[in-house]
C-alpha cells in the first residue's frame, strides 16, 4: 500500500492544470483500462473521443473538426509541427513565432529539425511586424499564442493569419490554456475568427478535464494524411497520433467535463476566475508591487526573491516568469478564499521583513 | 452522466495492456489530479516516479538505471532514437533494426528525420549478419526486439549488442511488451547480459499498471542530456521528457503494480501466461492449423479470414498479424476458462462453416 499522498489543491496556485470537475473524475476512473490507441479493441472509448472532438470543435468555431485528444499540449503543438513540415517543401524549414511560445515550441524544433525564429514582443503579445519580417521561402508555419503561459495575452490572430496566409504557410494557434475561457470574450482567436488551420486547445486545463487530455484541431481531415503510420496488429487503419498507446480515462473524462460545463459551467468558472485574478492583482497593487494586468486570469507581480521564497516555504505552490516575477493562474480551484488566505500570508511575511 | 461503458476484458485476446492491478488501480485514481512534469507543483508523485524506475532497473538489471515514466512505449523509442540522433555527428543519420521492430519505429524515423533501415529476420528473430551487413558510417542506432509484438520472439541481444558496440552506435532493447515476463526466462536481454544503452520497457503492459505508464531506461544520466529543455516557468531544472504534462496516475500505478508484485507476482503471472499459450497453442495445433509456436505467451495460427471474422462477431476482441494470422495474447486478464470459451466458439464455428 503507498503511504505518499497526492498534493491537495488548497495552496496550488502554479499549475495550469486543476482538479477534474466531478464528473471528469468519475469518467476517468471508469474508463481507466482503455486505450483509445486500439480502437480495434477498446470500441466505446473511441465514440467517446468523437463526441470530446465535437464539442471541443463547437469551443474552437470549427463546424466539423478532425481532430485528436493528445496527451497534451507538447504533444499537438509537435503534432501542428509537424504536419505544416511535412507540408512544406523545404530541406531547411523554419517557423516563426512570437518569444512568447511555450517550450514545447523549442522541443518540437529540436524533435522535428526546424529553425525556430522568435520575435520581440510588443506590450506581451506578438508584434505583427516583427513576425512578417522574419518569414521567408523556408517558413512552413507562422505561430500565434492564444492565451500565453507567463501572462495570459492573445496575440492578434487575425493579423498573424493573413500573414501566413500571405506567405502560403500554415497558420497554428496554440489555445491551450486559453481555449476554454476565450469564448466568453471579445477577442478574435479561434477557426471562425480567423483562417486557422491547426490549434492545439487542452480539456485538461480550463477545460476541467483529467490529465492526460490535450486536443489538436485541424481545419481539416487532409491535415492529418501525411502523419499516417501503418499498424499492422491493429484491427483499425493507419495511426496519426504522435503517441501509441493513449489513456482512455483522459479521453472519457475530457467528453464528460465538456458534456456538463460546455457553455455555462465554463462560462460562469470564467467570470469566477476572471474577478479572483483582478481581487488578487488589485490587492498587490495596492502593496506598491509593480503588477502586469491581468487579460486573462493570470496575475504576474514583481515580489522580489526573499518574499517569493518565504511564501514557498509557507507551502504556497507557487511559480516565476522568466524575468523573474510572481506568477499566479487562477484555476477553477482557485477559490477568492485561497487568494484571501495567500495575500494574508504574503501581509504577515512582508511585516516580519521589513 | 455518460452512458457509454468500458469494454469488459472477458473477450479481450488482442490487446498487449491488461486490467491494471487492484493495487495500481486504487493509485491512479488517488493521483489522478497529479502531474509530475510539473514537479515544483507535484511534490509527492515525483517521489512516486523515482521509485518506479528503482524498481524498473532492478527488473533490467541496472543498478542505478536514470529514467522517466513515458506516456507509452512511442514516447520511450522515440526518445531513445531522439538520443541517438542527438549523439551522433551525422547529417544523414541511419537506424538499422529486424523488420520485426515495432511500428513506432516508423514513426519516428518520420518525425525524427532518419532513414529506418529494416533487415529480414531468421526464425522470427534479427538475423545478426543482415544486421551488422547494413550499418554504415551514418548508423546513429541498432534496435534489438526483446518479446516481439507479433511473434513475441527475442532477438539475440549480446550478439546485436557487439555489432552496436564495434561500429560506435548507441544501442535499444525494445522490451516494452516482453520486460516483466523475460526476468523469469533464461533469454539474455537486459542492461546486465549486454552492452545496453537504452530499454523501452513499459510498467503498462505486463506490468500490471494503469496506462498511460510506458517507461524508458538508459545505462547513465549522460544519455538525457542533450535533451533538455528549458522550462521558464516551472520550479524545476529542464525538462527532458517528450511529452510536457504527464499523468500523474500512470507514475502512482506503476510504482504500486511493482511494489506489489516484483518479483513473485510477475513469476507467477509468467508462469500462467505461460502455461495458457501453450494450452491454446495446443488446442490449435490439434484442430491442424499452422500455430507458430510459443515463445512468449503470444500464439499465433493460421485459421483463415472467414473463421476469423466470425469469431469477431461472437464479440472475441482478436487482431492479426501482419501475414494474416490470428494472433492472441496472453496477459494477466486472460484465464483458461477464457481460452476454452474461444476454442469452444472456434469449434461451433467449424461447424457450422464444414
Amino acid at each position: 500500500m503507498q503511504r505518499a499522498t497526492p498534493q491537495e489543491f488548497s495552496r496550488v496556485l502554479s499549475s495550469m492544470c486543476t482538479e477534474p470537475h466531478p464528473a471528469a473524475r468519475t469518467a476517468a476512473e471508469r474508463f481507466l483500462a482503455t486505450n483509445p490507441g486500439d480502437p480495434g479493441t477498446y470500441e466505446t472509448v473511441v465514440a467517446l473521443e468523437d463526441e470530446a472532438v465535437s464539442t471541443l470543435g463547437a469551443v474552437a468555431g470549427l463546424a466539423e473538426p478532425t481532430d485528436y485528444i493528445t496527451s497534451d499540449k507538447t504533444e499537438a503543438n509537435i503534432q501542428a509541427m509537424r504536419i505544416a513540415r511535412d507540408r512544406a517543401d523545404t530541406s531547411k524549414p523554419d517557423v516563426v513565432a512570437p518569444e512568447s511560445v511555450h517550450f514545447s515550441f523549442h522541443k518540437a524544433a529540436d524533435v522535428l529539425g526546424f529553425d525556430l525564429r522568435t520575435t520581440p514582443l510588443d506590450a506581451y503579445r506578438a508584434d505583427t511586424d516583427a513576425i512578417a519580417e522574419r518569414v521567408d521561402a523556408d517558413t512552413v508555419a507562422v505561430v500565434g499564442v492564444a492565451g500565453t503561459t507567463e501572462y495570459g495575452r492573445v496575440d492578434p490572430i487575425p493579423e498573424l493569419a493573413e500573414i501566413a496566409a500571405d506567405a502560403g504557410t500554415l497558420f497554428h494557434v496554440d489555445a491551450a490554456w486559453g481555449g476554454f475561457y476565450l469564448p466568453f470574450t471579445d477577442h478574435k482567436w479561434n477557426f471562425s475568427h480567423a483562417d486557422v488551420d491547426t490549434m492545439t486547445i487542452d480539456p485538461h486545463k480550463l477545460g476541467q478535464a483529467a490529465m492526460p487530455a490535450g486536443g489538436l484541431l485541424a481545419r481539416s481531415e487532409g491535415f492529418f494524411e501525411p502523419l499516417a503510420v501503418d499498424t499492422p496488429y491493429l484491427e483499425s487503419p493507419a495511426q496519426t497520433s504522435l503517441t501509441g498507446t493513449r489513456s482512455g480515462a483522459g479521453v472519457a473524462s475530457a467528453a464528460a467535463a465538456m458534456d456538463e460545463l460546455w457553455p455555462a459551467g465554463y462560462r460562469e468558472a470564467a467570470a469566477v476566475a476572471d474577478e479572483n485574478a483582478t481581487w488578487l492583482a488589485d490587492a498587490l497593487s495596492e502593496r506598491d508591487y509593480r503588477v502586469v494586468t491581468p487579460e486573462l486570469p493570470v496575475v504576474a507581480a514583481a515580489i522580489g526573491e526573499e518574499v517569493f521564497a518565504a511564501l514557498r516555504d509557507a507551502g504556497w505552490r507557487i511559480s516565476h516568469t522568466g524575468r523573474g516575477e510572481l506568477r499566479v493562474v487562477c484555476m477553477p480551484h482557485v477559490t477568492r478564499e485561497m487568494c484571501r488566505e495567500f495575500v494574508a500570508d504574503l501581509d504577515r511575511i512582508r511585516e516580519h521583513h521589513t
